[in-house]
Formats: C-alpha cells, structure tokens, sequence
C-alpha cells in the first residue's frame, strides 16, 4: 500500500521512520513527475524540495508554527503532506493552486509568488509571536539562494538580524539556480559554502590545535577569538551571515531526511534568527531536469513524462520569441542597444540577443529595483538598454521607473512579457496593472502592439527614443495573424470603417459613426469581433488601434466627436487604465460624450486559464457588444426625455 | 581674501595644498551654516562631507570622472566646489535646488532624492564605460550608511561584486546614522569595522606572528591564509564586504582631507570594484548639530544660526503632530496596534508613540519593502500595524501593498504624511502619486481627511478595519481650522448648500445645483471659496468632501445626477487620480454628465514654495471657478445647439 495516500496531514508524516521515510519520498518524486506531466506546473524546484519538506513537517507542528515558503511554487510538497493529494486540476479552474493558498489549508501562509518576500512576512510573524507573548511558537522561512538577491531579502535580514533574541529560522534552499544559475557576489560567497564541509569538526579541531601551540597558543586563541566574527570563521567562511548576527547552520546535504530534520531541530533549540544552509538538487531524482541546462523543467506544459515530448503542442509563434528574434536583429544594427533581465534571460526570450552579444546582456538577479536603476545608469553612459521583464514584476520598479528613468530622462525602453490575464499562474503572475500605474509617469511612452508586425515595428519606434522611458507590453501565449490597417488617423491604424469597406489610405478624421471602439494592443480581434456584431444590428462603428496608448493620439477627441459612443477595450485593470486616459482626453479637448470601458475589474483573479478569466469578466465580443447596444438605447432615451422636455 | 570665492571649479580644488585645504573646509563649514541659515535646507549632512568632498574633486576629475551622490541633500560642497555659490535662493522659486541637478552643472548626475539609488546608478555606469571602451574613466558613489540598509543597495552590490574587472568606487560615508541611528545587522557590523583601527598593521603583525610559531606556524598560516577570507579577517573583520568580493580599504577618518584622499588615490588605481569606508561625524563643527539627539539639525528652517531660534516659527499645529497625537491615545486603547517607520521615527511623528510603546514600533531602516511586508506579517499574526511613511517613499512599495497586504486582506494602515505637492525639496519629494497607483489595488479604502478633527476621526476608522489595508493621506505643513459638515449624503460630508446655508441634518440627496464640486481633503477650503466665487457669479455649487475617496462613495452618481456638471479637485496627480474614478462610478452608473477634474498635470514639478507651485498648476480658487464657468458655458451652448438641430 502507499505510504503518501494515508498522509493526512503533518501528524502522519511525523509517525514515521527511517526506511519509510526514504519511500514516501520516493513515492512523492514518482507523483510529482506524473501529476505535473498530467496538469503543466511547476516540476524542478518541487522535485528539489522533497526531503527539506518531509523534515519540516516532522521538526515542526504546522499550522501552529509557521512554515512559510518564498515564490511559493515549491509548494507542492507541502500540499500533498498537508491533506491536499488531488492534482488532477491543478492550476486550472476550480482545481489546486499552484501556489500556497490560505483558501485551501491553515498550513498556507503567502499566496503571493514574487519572489524574495519570504523573510519579510517571517520578521512580521516572529515580531508578533513576541508582542503576543506566544514564546513557543517557531517562525520557519524557506528561502531558495535566487531569492535572496533581492533586495527585499536584505532588508529582512537586516532587521532579523537586530532582534537577537527574537527566534526565527530560515532555511536557504540553495540549488544554486534561479531559471539560470544565480549570479553575483552572493552567488560566489554560497558556493564558498557549500564547498566548505565538516565545518563542525574543522572548528573542535581548529580550537584544540592552536591552543597546543607553545606560548604563543592562548593569546592567539583569544586574539582570534574575541575579534567578532571569531576563529571559525577561518575554516568554514560563513562569515557574512554572522556579520550580520545571524548564526549559521551548515552546509547540510538538502536530500538527506535525519541531516536537515536534525539541524532543524537544533535551530529550533536556538534562541535567537538561525539560518539553515541546505544544498539541494533542482529537478532531483528526474533525468530530463537534472540534464537540461536551459531549465525548461521548472515549468513544464501537459507532457509525456518518459519522453518529455508535450502532448498539446503549440501552434505559432509566441509574443516572446518575436520579440527574442527582431531584439536579434536590432541588436546588430545598433552596437549602442544592450539588454537587461531579472534572473529570467530565457523566459523572457533574451536567450538569442544573450548568446550573440555576450557583453551587452546581464542578469541582475531577482532584483528589478536593481535592473531598472542600473539601465537609468547605462543610458545616461550613452547606451540603450531594453530590460525585458514580465509585467506584474515591474510593479517592483515603479518608484525606479519613476524617479530614476522618467525624471532624467532616460533613453530606456521596458518590454513587457505576459501583459494582461496570464490564467494559471494565479492572481501574483497577472500582468494587469502595467498600463494604470505607468500612467502616471511624465513623459513615458507605452506601446500595446496589436500583432507580430506591430510588435517589431513598435519596438523599433521604442528604442529609437532617447530622451524619455518607453514601454512595449504585450500578453502570454501565442501570437495570432497580422491584423490589417485599413486607413490611419494621426498616428492611429483604423482596422475596420463604418461601412465595413477593408481598403483605403489616411483618410483624416473618417465618416464618422455610432461608436469608436479604441481596441488596445491584442483586443484588436475582439474590436473587429464586436463591430461585425453591431453591424449586424444596423449600429456603425469604427475601430481604431492606438498603437501608443500612452500618451493618448492627439487626433483621438476629434475622430471621437463624430461618434455618438466611445468605447475602450483593454487586457488591464480598468482602473487607471486606457480606458480612464481617453476619457480624460476627451474631456480635456470639450468632447464629453458617452465613454464605456472594457478591462479587467478591481479584484484578484483565481487561476484558470486565460480564455476562461477572460469569458468569465464577460471580455468576450458578444458581452461587450451587448453593453454598448444597451448604452446607446440608454443615451438614445435621455436624448428623447430631454427633446420632450424642451 | 576668501579661499571658497576663488574656487570656480575642481582644478581650483587642485591647486590647493596641505594648510589650505583645512582652511577651506573651514570655510565651507562657515558658509554653510550661515547660508542654510538664511533658507532652510539640509544642514547636517553637509557638514559631515566637507573634507570628503574635498578629497573627491581631488582624487577624481569631474566631470570625467563621474561623482555620484546618494540621497544628493549631501551635495551642498560639490556645489560649492563646481562653481555654484549663490546660495541666496537655496530651494526657493529660481535658486539652486537642494539637489543635484543637471541643468545646474555637468557635474550632476543624480537628481533622485530616494535612497540606496546611487550603487545601481554607478553599476550602471560602469558597464556603458566598459562597454564603450572608455577605460580610462571612473566611476565613484558615495552612500551613506544608512541607505545601506535599503534593498536597492543590496542588488547592486550583488551585481557590482559579481563583476571583478568593472572598476567602480564606492565610498562609504558612515556616520551611523538616517535621521534616527542606522539599525540592523548591518549597522553593528559597520560598528564593529569603525572601532577596529590599523588594520594594515595588524595584518602584517598577525602574519609575522603566525609565522613565527614553531612547528605549526607554517601550516596554521597556510591554512588560515588558504580560506576565502583568509587570514586578515579575524584582525579586522571586514568580511562581508570581502565576502561578496569587493576589496575593502578602511576605516578611513573622513575628516581627514590627505587620509581620504590617499585611499581615493589607492582605490583608483585598483582594476575592480573598491569599497572606501570613511568615518564621518553628521553636523561636524557646528556644535548645536552635534549635540542633538533627535537629530533636528538634519533639515533646518529659516534660523539665527548662533541661537538657532527659527525666524518664522510655525503658527498652529502640524499635520504630523495631530496624527502622533491620536497614535498615542490608540496605543492606550488598543494593545494590539503596533507601528512602523523606516527609518523616519521623528519626522512621521511617532516619538511619543515610541515612548509609550517603545516594545510596539519597529524602525525598519530606509526599506519600505520591508516595512510593508512585514506589516502583513504582523498582520497575519494577529496585529494592526500602522506603517507611517512620507508619500513619496510608498512608491517603493507598490508591489507589497498590492500583494502582501492586500491580496491576503491584511488590516495594515498606511499614514502618508506629506501627500501632495511639498514644494522645496523638489520633483522627487512631491507626494502626488499615492492617490493614482493605489486606486487600482483591490479592496483598499483610501481617507483624505480635510482637516485635524477628519484626521483624528478617520484614523480610527482605517485601524478598525481587519481585512483590508487602508490608507489616511494629509499634506506636509499646518493644519488649517476644522472645517464643519452641515450635511451628510451617504458617507460623504456636505460642506456647503446651493443656498449657502450652513446648517442642517442629514438630508438624502439634496437639492441639486448646477455644480457639484467634490472637494479632496485639503482641497475643501478651496472648494468653499470656488462656491463663493461661482454663487457671486449666480451659478449654484454643493460641495462635498467624499471623506472616503476610494472606494467611491455609493451615494455619488446619485446626489452628482441632480447637479449639471461635476467637478473635483484633488492635490495628487489629475492622471489615474481621485477624478478619474470618480468620473468611472458616474460612467457605471449611467450619468454622463460632464466632469471636469482639478490636480497635478503630468509632470515632475520643480523646487519652490508649496503656494507658489500650487498658484503656478492654476490650483487657486479663481482659477478653478473661471474653469468651471466654462465650462459650463460650453455645456449650455451644446445643449442649445443640439435644441435647435433637433
């Protein structure tokens, strides 16, 4: 019988020993492939956490102590110990999260899977443990070492670190990758550590050796000793983790049960922040992970497990790698253009420009703070950096996008991946603020191209701008067809006219007609989707394409005044979005007719796939058409009031 | 004759040698504090830069070289030294910024005034030098401690270390303090290095010393030399630094001109990145500055600089004292509310709070991500945190708002002191974008409070809420009177009738008016003067103050349908602003009524009095009624025209 179909919960986890515990680790790996192959999710950093998590759970009793998990896609361990074992519609609608959710368990703490924020919650955790007077409660934070390049992370170790005799554990999962191998100094200084063994031996031994020595022996001992990071240090260099007053367990081996469930209860018996160093293996126990350098098993698609070959293939191309291959070619026109990425060079389709152009690339860590200052710091030594970066981790940088791009000036261009309803990823990986909160930053540009052609010429557009930040954003999945222009009004491509008629050149300010419906970026097919529905109910309408949303097309309150309705779809919050910029437009230029808004509501959205969040915040052609028939009558029945009251 | 007034630019600074270079700062020291005197400014920090500066225009040639400022209020010398001494309008409409600023002098890089920016600037600039090949040029950053402790700082010291051939300076100017004492592991860590002197010469004693041990001196010495720290450490522990790979040279006595000068010299000469920690003393010289606690020397007003008494003593009371105030008395109350301030304690108004409570508030350091990431977790853990934090620097903290707080419907308070424009610190300084970003993160609730009585009362409402942030904004300087609802509608408080009376209970929807003009907090008093201005001109004016901006108030598309047009006025950017969503609910609703919104224009506003920048955007009551009269003007002569067409 299987030992992981009679967990229940942590208390059975605990009841076992030795040998079974190898088993159900066994048992879950097996799992884990099969189930992810089933579904998509996350398989690498799940299959890296097998045994740290069995250990967790018997070293300490969630849900009264807090098991907290940073980027909390390595949690599906955590779920199958915690009484959650059908995986059968994860990530999809109604099914598990992908992500700890407190909706499904008291074990889940952080539903939010940015990065680097796991040490934070844990400060707030342990703080209130302390004011609460709850002494026996533990705060236990897993922290992979790509994390903890982000900034967030040193601002928690910071405070952590203050508190001497505030408790708290952290756990670093240090398999020495983000997507691509973690970088910089840190980097360096863990794999000093993780090279380092025996630590404990080495300090017995070290202390014995040097008092031996004659005379001179005891002074040098204590001269070594008192200075602050004392003698150890020499052998085992964890020296910056107890600089800053964190005391350090480690290297443990991260595979072996009794190791980290021995360590974790020794951190437990410290009074005072414990840092547990776990070296563990992504993708663990799983060849194809284990052999491919590129990481394409963090994430993985619907597959054959043996085989790895997808069963649902995509069809076309993707947004990305239009994206990757025209950043290729203008990287060889321009020797000024250079590229930044935030721990995700090949996600983000940089993997080409990288491999072509070595020295115009960089990897700054999960550090987008760090990958918008340092491209205001390029641009203003004469170069043009395009950071590529999926849109919901902008939000990171908005104060930097603000203040330090936007206020000098700088020549830099932002290119958004997974804009919009991204589905599955759940409510942190939606990309449906960008276009609210860049809103407000003066002089900034955004660009939503509607197709492939439009993406490579407005990012062409974009890094031609030297003085001012420019964005280009545009959502997952696959690309559609080149969607025509049938005339241009300023800089605005009309993609269908009134009369329907598909042909025609600049033709100024147009016909005229019930409705304007402004299509951003790839609503485009809904625009042209919605007009076919409203022809066929005897109501006009032109559709337009801003091309650049931000700021609104000067010609746009003009070409609106012949309208009777406005309408603007966007895959945004419609919150602060396109919709209320053209609004305000029109109201600016006197135009102050009839404006309806179609976008993303102010809520948090459940994961499902992106076409059915879409359907179900009625973004469909039919729903849409439907509310702006009911809007027209609704204005056509005032106009009748008010003639009959004059 | 004066050493300063023949100083026209750093190959002055050159000419100079040893005696009169102490003359010089002695000079500086004396200018400066009688010039801040006569203007207000940042007085503290500079005096702390004196012979710092004096040694970088030295070492380095600017503007070649690139020297850069971090939290540039510290730049009032390189000022001085690059050719601006007319420091008669120091802040003031027309004067020198108390910034740096590229329209005053190419020696400027860096106008940001948020901290921990500087490290990522240089990076940056470091990698175009490298990339263009200009390897002659260096980069230099000057950072104080206590923006060290900001993330921002971390990422970019993680991705200076990783590259060992980039050459990049950073100098640390470590005066142990922010405005209160530097806190966290860092700030003891740096502690330990600043009392750990002549390390040079402990490391070539503790070498010879090793050595000279019989037997296993050899051996010991190898083996400790062989570690990655090596063998230096243990005398001066300089080791994280090290750790992540920057050669460290320190402790330097920063107000030793030929000392800090010397390092410069020996760090320029070094091929990689280099960090310089100087000690330096804030307010050196100026003995009022040195003997204040509270650090109120930091930013003065207009003073006597011999007395310091202010020579235009605010008259009432501020908006940071009405709210430390009111914190006091809920403290009393309620045992369960905490708070947050980073690195700010004085200037948010917490001291007394702090005093009473000092187990219940936490300086986090200049980390706003922390500061609202660990408000969620103290949250979770079953307390309110009230995290106060000037405007501005909420921007840094988007994303942890948007996904720790409010995603896990966290009952956090944010209190935005010095909201809206705050004139003489400049673009950056300005808190004009609270209002617009946090529109979009769902269920927030944001208060604007007109006045003290709102203020004190509001509070306590956003600290009953449990499951929701909040937000309670108010703007820098004086409280005005309390200003009397004489209705309510809705949650909405009536501050004035179309008839202009002033009393009355609750009254539903009123009367309607040809205006209804929503008044944003502050914004009331010049709400009531438009309506006096628009009722001399017969037009007829409700003014509400909506009290709770966000969500908007359920009761407004109703009471707004009963007026002819719709006016708000906000001190926030009008983009994505409280206008815009109030435009949105009416939209919702069906009522088309014209609006027109009153706030911030795009753009980043330059340094003067907050009247005069105010008067400057049209912001004044006649300039607002004019507008309004308009356009209803306008709005008249459309409905007549439509009259007659139809």
């Amino acid at each position: 019988m299987s030992l992981l179909e009679n967990i229940r919960g942590p208390h059975d986890v605990k009841a076992l020993d030795g040998e079974d515990l190898t088993d159900l680790a066994e048992e879950i790996r097996h799992f884990l492939v099969h189930a992810v192959a089933r579904t998509g999710g996350h398989l690498g950093p799940n299959l890296g956490v097998v045994e740290l998590t069995i250990a967790l759970h018997r070293a300490f009793d969630s849900p009264a102590d807090r098991i907290l998990w940073d980027t909390g896609h390595q949690s599906y361990v955590h779920k199958l110990l915690t009484g959650r074992q059908d995986f059968s519609k994860l990530r999809g609608k109604g099914g598990l999260s992908g992500y700890p959710s407190r909706e499904e368990s008291e074990h889940d703490v952080i539903e939010n899977s940015h990065a680097s924020t796991v040490l934070g919650w844990a400060d707030g955790l342990a703080k209130a443990n302390q004011v609460l007077g709850r002494w026996n409660r533990h705060v236990v934070a897993v922290i992979g070492d790509g994390a903890l390049t982000g900034g967030m992370a040193w601002e928690a170790l910071n405070n952590i670190a203050a508190a001497k005799d505030r408790q708290l554990i952290i756990v670093v999962n240090d398999n020495a990758r983000s997507y691509a191998p973690t970088i910089g100094g840190l980097a360096d200084h863990l794999a000093t550590l993780r090279t380092t063994d025996g630590y404990e031996r080495a300090l017995s031994w070290g202390k014995d050796a040097v008092l031996r020595v004659p005379v001179l022996g005891r002074p040098l001992y204590e001269s070594l000793h008192g200075a602050k990071k004392g003698f150890k240090d020499t052998f085992a260099p964890q020296g910056m983790f107890e600089d800053l007053g964190l005391k350090y367990l480690g290297p443990i081996d991260g595979h072996d049960i009794a190791a980290v469930e021995s360590a974790l209860r020794r951190a437990k018996r410290f009074h005072g922040p414990v840092l547990v160093h776990c070296r563990t293996q992504k993708g663990r126990g799983y060849r194809p992970a284990l052999e491919d350098e590129a990481d394409r098993f963090h994430t993985v698609g619907v597959m054959n497990p043996l085989t790895c070959e997808p069963l649902s293939p995509s069809t076309g191309m993707s947004w990305t790698s239009v994206f990757g291959d025209e950043m290729l070619r203008i990287g060889a026109e321009r020797p000024d253009v250079v590229a930044i990425t935030a721990a995700m060079l090949h996600p983000v389709g940089l993997t080409k420009f990288a491999e072509a152009y070595p020295d115009r690339v960089w990897d700054v860590g999960i550090a987008e703070q760090h990958g918008a200052v340092s491209a205001a710091g390029l641009a203003t030594g004469g170069l043009h950096p395009v950071f590529a970066v999926y849109a919901t981790f902008l939000n990171r940088a908005f104060d930097q996008v603000l203040m330090d791009v936007a206020l000098h000036r700088c020549g830099v261009t932002f290119v958004l991946d997974r804009a919009g309803v991204t589905g599955t990823d759940g409510p942190s990986h939606n990309g449906m603020w960008d276009m609210s909160i860049l809103q407000v930053v003066p002089g900034l540009r955004i660009a939503a191209p509607r197709d492939a052609g439009q993406l490579r010429a407005q990012l062409r557009e974009a890094v031609a701008v030297e003085d001012a930040p420019t964005v280009v954003r545009f959502p997952k999945e696959t690309v559609g067809r080149d969607i025509p222009a049938v005339g241009r009004v300023g800089g605005m491509d009309v993609l269908a006219r009134p009369d329907g008629a598909d042909e025609g050149v600049n033709d100024g300010e147009g016909d005229g007609a019930d409705v304007l419906f402004v299509a951003v970026g790839a609503m485009a097919e809904v625009g042209l989707d919605v007009a076919g529905l409203l022809r066929d109910r005897g109501t006009t309408c032109t559709v337009v394409d801003p091309r650049w949303v931000k700021p609104v097309d000067e010609a746009l309150p003009g070409l609106a005044a012949r309208h009777r309705l406005v309408a603007v779809a966007e895959d945004n919050s419609r919150t602060g979005g396109v919709g209320w910029a053209v609004s305000q437009a029109l109201r600016d230029a006197g135009v102050d007719l009839p404006v309806r808004t179609f976008g993303i509501p102010e809520q948090f959205l459940a994961h499902a796939k992106r076409a059915e969040v879409l359907a179900d915040l009625g973004l469909t052609p039919a729903e849409i058409a439907g509310r702006i028939s009911e809007a027209l009558a609704r204005a056509e029945e005032t106009a009748v009031k008010e003639e009959s009251t004059a």
